[in-house]
């Protein structure tokens, strides 16, 4: 049984992007950590025929889903479906961590 | 943008049975919280050519997935890969709260 930790040991941070952490990926899917410093962000873009999570698990971020934008924090998601833009801010002082899923993996 | 919260505010819980809360689905996945009261489980089964990973968000469980058993606690994952037998069970004596992801749902 491989078990991974998503709390706060397993959070990584880098001063020149976001970082990726990743948890699981298999064909179907992949599950990573977005690590964001403030000011850090992922550009908004698309993918056709993948859905994506975000779940909001520490901090405050500016997400995009759609022609949407909204503030999000802890203890909150939201899903960009297929083909829909989506992209995410640390327009905040305070570091952002947040689940990302994302079924099938962009890849495949 | 459709937002769902995933903190406690959304957790609920059945005397009779482990409580299924829905937060997203869509034709490659589903992604639930499940909320178990102690002594509450789901029983051990299988689904071929789905993945499903458990994130335990509050609480401890013991866990199965192929033959493997573990507790796991608040921070840790696993993944059930296709076709491993997979369940959980609340033997502690406090509520368990888990994100629950699959892919595809094992109905599509």
């Amino acid at each position: 049984m491989k078990v991974v930790r998503w709390d706060a040991s397993a959070w990584a941070f880098s001063v020149e992007k976001m970082k990726k952490v990743g948890l699981f990926e298999t064909e179907r899917f992949f599950l990573d950590l977005y690590c964001l410093e403030p000011g850090q962000s992922q550009k908004p873009h698309a993918h056709a025929g993948c859905d994506k999570v975000y779940l909001v698990v520490e901090g405050r971020g500016r997400f995009r889903v759609g022609d949407d934008e909204r503030e999000l924090g802890a203890g909150e998601g939201v899903l960009a479906g297929s083909g829909e833009v989506h992209g995410v801010e640390n327009r905040s002082g305070d570091r952002l961590v947040v689940l990302t899923w994302m079924s099938p993996p962009p890849s495949r």
